[in-house]
């Protein structure tokens, strides 16, 4: 996704909402967003952008059913974070995407963590459509289970946090469409020339190196530390880095 | 605080870190900081300004010692959030600032959400100086108690997103001093003439209007919430608006 400010790359997750993903990707493939701004922005919550006209109800898109949670599967690649978590039962990592779990239940979802893509949508579970959010703030874990979120943003955070925000009594709004980020360009790696596509390289959070970073963060033995913090970790408080090469 | 793209309003916090608010306002007053730089910055985590010389080992500014944590005082204003809280044993509101407590010790400190300003420091304890850092993610909790957390941004955190980042594999330092977001100037309200100063509202976190807020972000019974999120609170997800007037 090209901003004026730079390049955003999102990782989608077909796992975990499939539909969401097939759609994305068929609206990015008909260049849907291009042209299309960041209308609703709220400073230390969300940036959300897309057509903007009440989450299309004039569209003739079709609606997204609810992708809030899967069973989860024993095959995942799987590396636990905490447990409890303030918000679940147990949180950890999947294939790089933080996720919560209830092993009551075997159901996993998507945690929402700053940088994670998920679907606006109206009071209808079932009502997504176009238009998305980026998590730009402090973990909204509450939104967890309600949305349908089917992606995250592995390089280029900075410039999602460079899109202007709205009035936040305004509920983060921009009336002035002239004032608001706009998305140049939202294209599916697929769609780039051969010569013009970028590698993408993220953590491996199934790797010995991650696990050792997992531990290390948990208990912080270095002297720096004059009260040891407790001996937990917030799943959303991981940087989960990524870089970008030709 | 002005920067390239805005203003930045910072309330100081005279109680909980009464010798580093002295010092920081000391230097603001001499100017010390006009012209400085952010100059380690990462995405997700914080931004460190200041004179950057190794924490000001040349300098001649004397060391701050460590105001990590005060004695509770009954009569502080105060709402708790959440108990037990995942860092700490209980969390709540004082006078707009996010506090957390342990109540078998009665200490209290200030909790590291995205907005805290706070002095860096080596690992001595008592090494805070001149050098200070914006909380610019998710909150690294493992920092409290650990920092002298003297103040928060009231006012222009999205300004304070447009800090040019560092790289995250080199720690966040920028070496190209022209490449790093500046402060123009860094001014103390009691110093600005009576015409050019500007009007702070902050939210008052002892009113009944947040405690209702509180509750109702704890408890969300909208109809938008098809999996009823976990009753509890992350004091750093709680919106403490400020707006600014003439």
């Amino acid at each position: 996704m090209q901003l004026r400010d730079g390049l955003v790359v999102i990782e989608l997750n077909p796992v975990f909402a499939p539909e969401t993903v097939k759609q994305f990707k068929r609206l990015a493939g008909e260049r849907f967003y291009d042209g299309l701004s960041f209308y609703r922005v709220i400073d230390g919550f969300v940036a959300q952008g897309g057509d903007g006209s009440d989450l299309g109800e004039l569209s003739n898109v079709p609606l997204i059913d609810a992708e809030f949670e899967i069973n989860w599967d024993e095959e995942f690649e799987y590396i636990r974070v905490q447990s409890p978590d303030m918000f679940a039962a147990e949180t950890g990592f999947t294939d790089g995407f933080a996720v919560a779990r209830d092993p009551s239940t075997d159901k996993a979802w998507l945690a929402h963590c700053p940088g994670i893509v998920a679907m606006a949508r109206n009071d209808d579970a079932d009502s997504s459509r176009t238009d998305f959010y980026i998590v730009i703030g402090q973990a909204p874990r509450h939104l967890d289970r309600n949305m349908n979120v089917f992606g995250r943003v592995v390089y280029g955070m900075d410039v999602v946090q460079r899109i202007q925000r709205g009035p936040a009594l305004d509920n983060g709004i921009i009336d002035d469409d002239m004032a608001s980020t706009r998305i140049s360009k939202l294209r599916l790696a697929a769609d780039i020339p051969e010569d013009e596509l970028l590698k993408a390289y993220v953590l491996d959070t199934s790797s010995k190196g991650f696990k050792k970073q997992l531990k290390k963060r948990r208990n912080r033995t270095q002297k720096f530390f004059k009260n040891k913090p407790a001996k937990v970790l917030d799943v959303c408080q991981v940087p989960i880095a990524g870089r970008i090469t030709k």
